[in-house]
């Protein structure tokens, strides 16, 4: 058995629901000593001390990382580019640096770009976990119990880093798996990038009707559920749609064609095979997700 | 104060989770004497019978609606015609007729079709409520209770058969409301026939894809919810989606207007429109849906 992890200096850059969490469920677990919180806003990080999500307020990220052992980025990923930058020349050797974000190549690109001789020490990484609420008062400890966390090394990641990395997020309750960058982004563009799209599209498109009031108000359950995410942080899904453009391009054409297919069996009135396609459509769900759940 | 409802012979055709949830619930009231359940399949009016849903069953619906003071048509709309034209010339002239269909419109085209003299007793009705369950042994009484049922009555609609079914839904706990049947069908093709073809076609995008079971595997909580009604009855949504074929298509094209701008969005690598859009989606789901709740 391994000695219990022990971070000395936590470095949390975006103390929202997903750093905070992280940075809660490691303090649950005495796995760090010390966690500093990196923010652009004083309300949240005011709101993250408070709450002990974490121990010390910094707004310089380039101080922050000075005597770092992890520095966890987990601010939208349109972000990434600048936080890499302005830390890069203050990262001791030895600390490994690690992200939140939900798309990969881009966020490696970015990493290779403005980590320089660090990047060996950078580990790609995706908790698939989430909820539609945002901000450091959203965290919560348990967030990533069972969930799965990705990571995407490069063939120059050093090990010792991937390990420190797997190795906190499995404290934090998370199991982990290894997927090639390009794998991942196609995946989450459909089963995560595309239903979010959808699910804002489908809200404006009532919210634009001239009777949109009332139109919600004939809302049930079938229309909150499948707007829930729509409630999810607008400047973060903006990024990764463009983070994840071509992905996510290909699996909005791909449904695209599949509404068209629809469209054509209710114009030609053929009910069949509209039966045929949602009976589909309910068996996948069924063999697939009901099952899983 | 009225008297309380009392309905001698209640007969309900298509005894699924709504007719069996308002026959359960009128029981439970005591507001009914006996009810009589027709269906096509023996083995769901079986398990009516033994959940006490119903007391009697009756497979010629001819038969069944003979001594009927109250007929819930609760069949998916396509089978409405069928239906009406069967039990037209054996209804008593006291019987009051009514539905469960989703939609309108066409509902009212076959009753004044071939309910032919007994028109004046038919009272288009909407439950707006359900779940993504089907069947007699997913029913339950409580399912219609602070739920909205729309009743659009036409101009010779008799005055006493509206409110023989108002206070029949009444008594099961639903909140009445009177709207304009093509009203009624343009508001419910946008919150709930729209709805479900998008889960139905996201569900699709995704079963199509080679490694489907991969993906689906990496699906969490957003999808999860947004496909919920993806497990609805792929019979009745079909017979839905051409009974109220110009309302929804005119829905589903004001949508594919909105992925259309989303995607160009995108494609354009525009940030500040795309957080803008999800902005507005995010504060109409905030202001209409949240608040409603």
């Amino acid at each position: 058995m391994p000695a219990r992890l022990k971070i000395g200096k936590l470095v949390v850059i975006g103390v929202g629901l997903i750093g905070g969490s992280f940075a809660l469920a490691l303090k649950r677990a005495r796995a760090v000593r010390q966690v500093v919180g990196v923010g652009r806003t004083r309300r949240n990080l005011a709101a993250a001390l408070r709450l002990k999500v974490i121990d010390e307020v910094q707004h310089d990220p380039a101080r922050a990382v000075q005597d770092a052992d992890l520095v966890l980025l987990a601010t939208p990923v349109g972000q990434m580019a600048a936080v890499m930058a302005s830390i890069a020349p203050h990262l001791p050797p030895r600390a490994v640096v690690t992200d939140a974000g939900s798309t990969k190549r881009d966020v490696i690109a970015c990493a290779r770009r403005f980590l320089g001789g660090h990047f060996p020490r950078f580990v790609p990484a995706h908790p698939v976990a989430g909820t539609e609420n945002s901000g450091a008062s959203a965290a919560f400890a348990e967030l990533f119990r069972n969930r799965c966390v990705i990571v995407t090394p490069q063939r120059d990641t050093t090990a010792s880093a991937v390990k420190l990395v797997r190795r906190a997020w499995e404290t934090c309750g998370a199991q982990m798996m290894r997927l090639d960058a390009q794998e991942h982004d196609a995946i989450f563009a459909a089963v995560s990038h595309l239903p979010h799209v959808i699910a804002y599209a489908l809200v404006s498109t009532l919210a634009r009707r001239r009777n949109a009031g009332q139109l919600f108000g004939f809302s049930g359950g079938g229309l909150r559920d499948t707007v829930r995410i729509a409630g999810s942080s607008p400047e973060m899904w903006a990024d990764i749609c463009l983070a994840n453009r071509d992905a996510l391009l290909a699996a909005l054409q791909e449904y695209e064609d599949e509404l068209e297919r629809v469209r054509a069996a209710i114009e030609s009135g053929d009910g069949a095979v509209l039966k045929r396609m949602f009976e589909q459509a309910r068996s996948a769900r069924e063999k697939w997700m009901v099952k899983k759940s």
